[in-house]
């Protein structure tokens, strides 16, 4: 299924995209998805599920792993379970949504996006821990602005599912610089403006392949 | 904290743990735990609870990283990310209790038990995930019924904790044991059979350190 459109049409339903999303997180991003993502993602509505899939059970890995190396922080530990246990939830409902739909879930290969930013990752602790703390929490904000964008072109159902998506991880990415703040007595706004300058161009770049974290179209 | 009791004295409190378990879990092992290691479970609470936060981060893992390799079998999908989810709230729910008991959660070597039934996994699919979902299934089973019997000789908090996890986990094998019969046409009754001996063998043999699915002390 491929629909190709001229112009972006809102398909007209009530659910307001900008309303959903803490102001804080418009604040902490540098820009917002660019039109021509929105166009490549309504072009691709089955890569976008699969990738989306993708996504929530990378995030639950991802925040899995840290309570393997970091067992003596408590807060990190019941934050990241937590998480790991709201993005496994998404998954299924992503993965339900796609048997409804018939979209067969399949190995895609990853888009440039996560690797992109962990390639400026510090290697010793602290400071890779507040590298990785920071770049989650740049991927849940871009994923819950995508999820917000994306809803007035979605049709009925899935505009409902993402939207109980914007509100469940909307704050998500607080957490993640809640905790990335407390590994340092230092400040950590120098780092987190770098990586979220690389995001910006990661966003914002031309890009070769469709995934739900892409730049634009080539 | 340790506590050598010549015999095994129950508490009182009115949990029977007898009760709390399916019957078909009894049948599913070939051994009870022996009354030797209940005993050095109660002389060693503090690694009781901190191998059992492991055991239960890892059950999540190893159910995650099905996610990852056998994307085309929903049921497996939906399976196993539920069950990460219930390990990981059972995670947290350990390390509140050890925070609330000033427990130090640190780095323990892993006992033999899990690699003693991985070291017979055979190398290639459907044989391989047969073996993994069996391997799971009694690690299942076995935690439960070691929660169980543990219960009439713990404290009431922790006897209460350790009966819900009895009841919500305690038919966690029976869904391996369908994913794993599912994988193939042909019976893997003597596989099971295989894989409940050397489960046994691991359970009731010498043992060198003391963890929630060690043997029997030297």
């Amino acid at each position: 299924m491929s629909i190709q459109l001229a112009a972006l049409q809102p398909v007209g339903h009530s659910l307001q995209a900008e309303d959903l999303l803490p102001e804080s997180l418009h604040q902490f991003l540098a820009c917002p998805t660019p039109d021509q993502w929105l166009q490549w993602a309504l072009a691709n509505p089955d890569i976008l599920l699969i990738d989306h899939a993708q996504c929530e059970k990378k995030a639950a890995s991802t925040a899995m792993s840290l309570l393997y190396r970091y067992v003596s922080q408590s807060l990190l530990l019941s934050k990241m379970s937590q998480l790991a246990r709201e993005e496994l939830l998404h998954f299924e409902q992503v993965v339900g949504l796609m048997e409804k739909r018939g979209v067969t879930y399949r190995h895609l290969t990853a888009s440039r996006y996560a690797e992109g930013l962990r390639q400026h990752m510090r290697s010793n602790d602290p400071e890779r821990l507040i590298d990785v703390l920071i770049i989650g929490a740049l991927i849940e904000a871009r994923s819950c602005e995508r999820f917000a964008r994306l809803i007035p072109y979605l049709d009925e159902e899935l505009a409902r599912f993402y939207r109980t998506l914007v509100k469940s991880e909307g704050r998500h990415f607080e957490d993640y610089l809640l905790l990335a703040r407390q590994q340092t007595a230092d400040s950590i706004d120098d780092r987190i403006a770098f990586f979220v300058a690389r995001e910006a161009e990661l966003i914002t770049s031309p890009d070769t392949a469709f995934r739900f974290h892409s730049g634009v179209p080539v």
